[in-house]
């Protein structure tokens, strides 16, 4: 079959986009009419509706043993509705294991061609899967649409295309001449890419197919079958996905056990069996550091994407109330669910630098309260960035976060009503004053939303702290606020040390929480929130070994 | 200062050798007057007998507390000499992460330029090199020329291409445009390559340049800093090379600390204690399974070359004397200390298929014994083939071994003169006979000069035998015979799913032991006889953390 003419400009265009990092989206973000149809989104809704009557029967796993699912909406308060087949281990693992010797011997072209088809597939449901995404993870709409639909879309692109890259990196033959004096020695060399068996991808509760695709498509360009075993509070939006890459390989004649979905409920986890089954050889893992800490130490390839405790630190800034818009929305988006929201907030005793002089600390930390009241009652904005609380007990943890840390309160947590769902479970971001005697209680990732302004005596002391938590309990981003270039220099080299991405200055429509493909390597795999990066050669390159074969010409 | 004009020439062909995986030899192999200049031998040989008389001290390490040493040369039987300056954990550690801190701010041009710089002050002491490494491993002097010295020299320029290429893959700047609707947002983005930390290199007592020099060069090309632990019985080699690295690193105004030797004796080994340090971030470990395991389980990037059990797979030959005679050779060169030597001949009980018709087991048995039997009493090529035994407990194993696994004996292992020393440590290869039900006793590694050889039910048995023990034990090489096109592909399949490469139908000059820089992947880390390969991208890529700093523009 091979790579139709649209497919590799497609694929094309993703390589020279890694190798640039420039921008480029191959799925667009906006879910405009304009772009995907006039009754994309209601038909969208409609195709939603539809899946919470019934079994998800279009994975076409037959034989299932028992249909299971307790998915709930953090919308509704009420069960989501699906049930996904269910198998034993030892069936899951064989079908898995055929899948492989099957999809193994599969000329790269067309494991990229069916690859890239599924991603087409999958694009004409982003908004029936933006609803999945919604009622799952708790999300607002908007990123329910971009985070789990095309931005996913153009991470899985780009472990394609990062695959792609490295197995046509090398020459696959070479004749290879060695002067010997007398003669030259003539030796035929050829190196087989060997995919490592079946790779197991353990999804999580907020982020379940943009944190999920990088691993299945990077396991699967590489020729490894895949066993995707989702949260079991947000199982649909990757049931769609997986739907569409077992349609994508049944239609170019290829046996679709490369790609099962696994499914299970809170009460019977399967991941831990299944991460230990020897046939497993690869794991991607995102979600808890407990868990992904006993996966690391598996003797298996194994990506990891942790938790940790993620920094802003304030110097100085040209303009402190674009700073402090930026930065509130940053841990209001999502109620603060986002691996890549910021948590401290380091900020000197003697206040932060600005153009009108130093403004002090209880000036910003009002400021900071100011504008998270502003947001969260907007009626226009705060019910949609905040959306819902994907698990009740991060809702326990925002409530007692002051009780439990002592510090002052600058603004309490709160419920707020949905507009559309008066159901929703929803919870305000709190704020709390410590200082940098207080590392006890700051040195833990306290998730969801709670934003705890910490007094320090000044920015070198804010440096040193940020740096230390990454290096000891991981971080997956940093943001620094200054206009004096010294110190910039420092806070890059430092939190570089700690592997921590560093965003500097931001302000605007752009967030410390966000990551683009082909652009941003998404955690960096140096510090203790993941062993792996989106999506630097490493991530696919363990996924198979170069294996050389000779003999004399 | 930046790469002269020569050295680039150097770097640009190394780096184009990597990506075509042609032949490519910077440094001659050959020993000769002409290459080498006429009194090179001669000079080498006085500068070693120097070098036994006195302490080391060119390394410039001050400050020692006390001067240590305990090698003894096979061929003497005898201690060495030279003593080396020893330092506390904590001394090394201190002075490594100065030097870390130096050496990472270098620019990666003047890296490169360093430590090919170093290479080239290193290629002026191979003939002395040639006698350390005869002296401490008991390599003949051949191969302690060649592998010690200029393929030694090879891999470590192979280890700064890969990691030249690798750090100048993606850019390291870029500015990013987002189109926004109304407006394009614009993000100055850098990239920064932050290296690990330090690194320590373990080395082994048999090839103690060539397995070492990749990661010491990988290591440093990367901009980590290394302590250089070489095996207590194999430490001038190194000593040598980690001198000639300070030196270029002082000639070019650095901290030599960037590159270490610590040095330790049998009665107080040091390698764990450095390798569980904290500050130690990256460790290259080979030697044998059992510490490569500890060391791998340590939560840092771990780089192993540990032990397996190499297998030749006899079908079907051309010419069974040509064969023979490249097999036999294979386990008598160095006394099968290679960890490349080939250990276990599987033979179907039916023979071998020849063009004049199948040749019984027992007439290939003789013949491998004949043909061993006549290279180890030609005078002019036995003992220098054979070279010494580094260590004593590898005779005991091949004296030991008719008894200890049974079997018919088909050549008893002996000791034979050395005509220049006759002191020298010698034990010829034992030929032994077992069948496919003794798995128990060929399933392990028995390092030294012991042939095994294996009567299966066909060849079949022999390729899922081969394969298993790879899966399960490990193995660095695999030679195989056949002039079946369908079984060839078999045999390429099955050993390929167990990351073994397959050398096929070698015979003349060329053996399954072999492997060569800029072409051939020395361990494919994807059995348990090691975690790494030279020099795949992951070799250098897991030594730094890419991190990305981002500003609006």
């Amino acid at each position: 079959m091979g790579l139709t003419s649209a497919q590799k400009d497609i694929l094309d265009k993703a390589v020279s986009a890694l190798h640039t990092r420039g921008f480029h989206a191959q799925y667009p973000e906006h879910p405009s009419p304009a772009i995907y149809g006039e009754t994309a989104d209601a038909d969208g809704k409609e195709a939603f509706k539809a899946l919470r009557k019934k079994n998800f029967d279009e994975l076409g796993q037959e034989g299932a043993s028992a249909w299971i699912g307790e998915e709930e909406s953090p919308y509704f308060q009420a069960p989501l509705g699906p049930k996904y087949p269910s198998f034993s281990t030892e069936e899951l693992i064989a079908r898995a294991e055929k899948g492989f010797h099957s999809w193994r011997k599969v000329a790269l072209d067309d494991r990229a061609a069916v690859l890239i088809d599924s991603l087409e597939r999958f694009s004409k449901r982003f908004f029936e899967n933006a609803y999945a995404t919604m009622h799952t993870t708790g999300q607002g709409y908007m990123m329910a649409f971009q985070a789990s639909g095309p931005h996913a879309a153009d991470r899985a692109l780009e472990a394609i295309a990062a695959g792609y890259d490295e197995l046509n990196r090398f020459p696959s033959h070479t004749q290879w001449e060695k002067p010997m004096g007398k003669y030259n020695l003539l030796v035929n060399k050829e190196w087989r890419a060997v995919p490592k068996g079946i790779g197991l991808v353990i999804g999580c509760s907020t982020f379940p197919t943009w944190n999920s695709v990088p691993g299945v498509y990077a396991s699967l360009i590489t020729g490894n079958s895949v066993l995707v075993k989702p949260h079991p509070g947000a199982i649909l939006p990757m049931a769609i996905v997986v739907a569409e890459i077992r349609n994508a390989l049944r239609e170019a004649g290829f046996n679709p056990d490369a790609c099962q979905l696994a499914v299970d409920v809170p009460s019977n986890p399967i991941a831990l069996t299944l991460a230990k089954h020897p046939k497993v050889k690869l794991i991607d893992f995102t979600g808890n550091s407990a868990f992904g800490s006993v996966l690391e130490a598996l003797p298996k390839a194994v990506f990891t994407e942790k938790t940790g405790v993620n920094s802003i630190i304030l110097d100085s800034v040209e303009d402190l109330d674009k700073v402090i818009q930026n930065i509130t929305f940053s841990v209001a988006l999502y109620s603060g669910q986002m691996c890549t929201a910021p948590q401290n907030f380091f900020i000197p005793a003697e206040g932060v630098k600005t153009p009108d002089g130093m403004v002090s600390f209880d000036e910003v930390a009002q400021k900071f309260a100011d504008f998270t009241n502003g947001l969260v009652d907007n009626p226009k904005a705060g019910p949609f960035v905040l959306g819902a609380i994907q698990n009740p007990m991060t809702c326990d943890r925002a409530v007692n976060a002051a009780k439990e840390l002592g510090g002052k309160v600058w603004l309490e947590t709160r419920t707020i009503v949905n507009p559309i769902f008066d159901t929703t479970r929803t919870q305000t971001p709190v704020v709390i004053e410590l200082t940098s005697a207080d590392k006890d209680k700051f040195s833990k990732e306290l998730f969801g939303p709670i934003a705890l302004l910490i007094k320090t005596k000044n920015t070198e002391e804010s440096v040193a702290l940020a740096k230390e938590l990454a290096e000891t309990h991981g971080a997956i981003s940093c943001g620094a606020y200054t206009t004096d270039a010294a110190m910039k220099e420092h806070i890059a080299d430092e939190m570089s040390l700690a592997a921590t991405p560093v965003s500097f200055n931001l302000t605007g429509q752009i967030f410390v929480n966000q990551n683009a493909a082909f652009s941003d390597y998404h955690v960096t795999g140096g510090n203790p929130a993941g062993n792996a990066s989106f999506t630097n050669p490493d991530y696919v390159n363990r996924r198979f070994t170069w294996v050389g074969i000779r003999e004399l010409a």
